[in-house]
């Protein structure tokens, strides 16, 4: 499995559920949404753009997509935040090792900012993404149970990297070939 | 890691949060639950019977352990069901590939039976467990995230190892080391 097959197989309408476990108080949170990832032309301008502003050329991506989503969490003390987005994404494979990259966003999930992330797909085909944020490292691990049922598992640390301050799992369930 | 560094690993007192994803009707469940993990003799009386059960040679297996859990489920509609616990686990190691083997039970998870599973290493140290029972599979990944959190993902699927019908996340905190 390369990027662009792994990024094809995502393609669609899932329904997600996501527990987020904030393991300092033992609190879980629970997380309903749905997400749409949607291929993007290579010289759609969003990304375009997107290369642009991190001076990669555009010939070097692989396929670029998009992802909306829009959700409702048990635990959403502030009745106006919406769990609703959508962001572009463009990876950028290594030169030298195909397995291995750069993903380019135009916002991140823990900071509301553009963000770039390491990727690399491991021999069992999970893609495992780290991304360094100002205040905090985010690392993500997603990977098929099979073609209609994706599991993510994501941490969220400290900037140091070193204490785990959220563990969160989804598993998605395809609702829609797109 | 091999398999007696990997339970030595896990011996202690741990804090468990699970999430359980019932797949088909998007429920979340989420139980809090304190695990006791302690090494157990081989030649003690509970491991000698397990193996004779199972007529395996003592002389072959690792580090047998009894695990042991107490916990409070936010989904349990039969307030006279205790999510109470122990079980006594013995790893044997295939003869010819060393990071695989049987780990026999004197009770599974799915059912409340003995039970006789395979399990694998990975080489990033992920232990995988499959474990078939009548009416059901269950396929269970444990690794650490650093030496005081393990994280557990687990699937129940119908017994034909098809459908999942539960996937569950566990984060477990070290609370005191045996």
């Amino acid at each position: 499995m390369d990027i662009n097959q792994f990024i094809k197989s995502s393609f669609g309408q899932w329904r997600s559920q996501r527990s987020a476990h904030h393991l300092i108080f033992s609190h879980f949170e629970a997380v309903q949404s749905v997400i749409d990832i949607v291929g993007l032309a290579p010289d759609d301008p969003a990304v375009l753009a997107l290369c642009q502003n991190n001076d990669i050329d555009p010939q070097r991506i692989a396929s670029p997509f998009r992802m909306s989503w829009e959700g409702e969490s048990d635990w959403n003390e502030d009745q106006n935040e919406e769990l609703k987005g959508t962001t572009v994404l463009v990876p950028v494979p290594d030169l030298s090792f195909p397995n291995r990259g750069k993903l380019l966003r135009d916002q991140g999930y823990a900071e509301t900012m553009p963000a770039v992330g390491d990727y690399h797909l491991t021999d069992d085909g999970t893609f495992v993404l780290l991304t360094q944020y100002e205040r905090a490292a985010a690392e993500e691990k997603i990977w098929f149970v099979n073609p209609n049922l994706r599991f993510r598992i994501s941490m969220i640390k400290s900037s140091d990297g070193v204490g785990v301050i959220t563990a969160s799992f989804s598993s998605e369930i395809r609702s829609l070939k797109s």
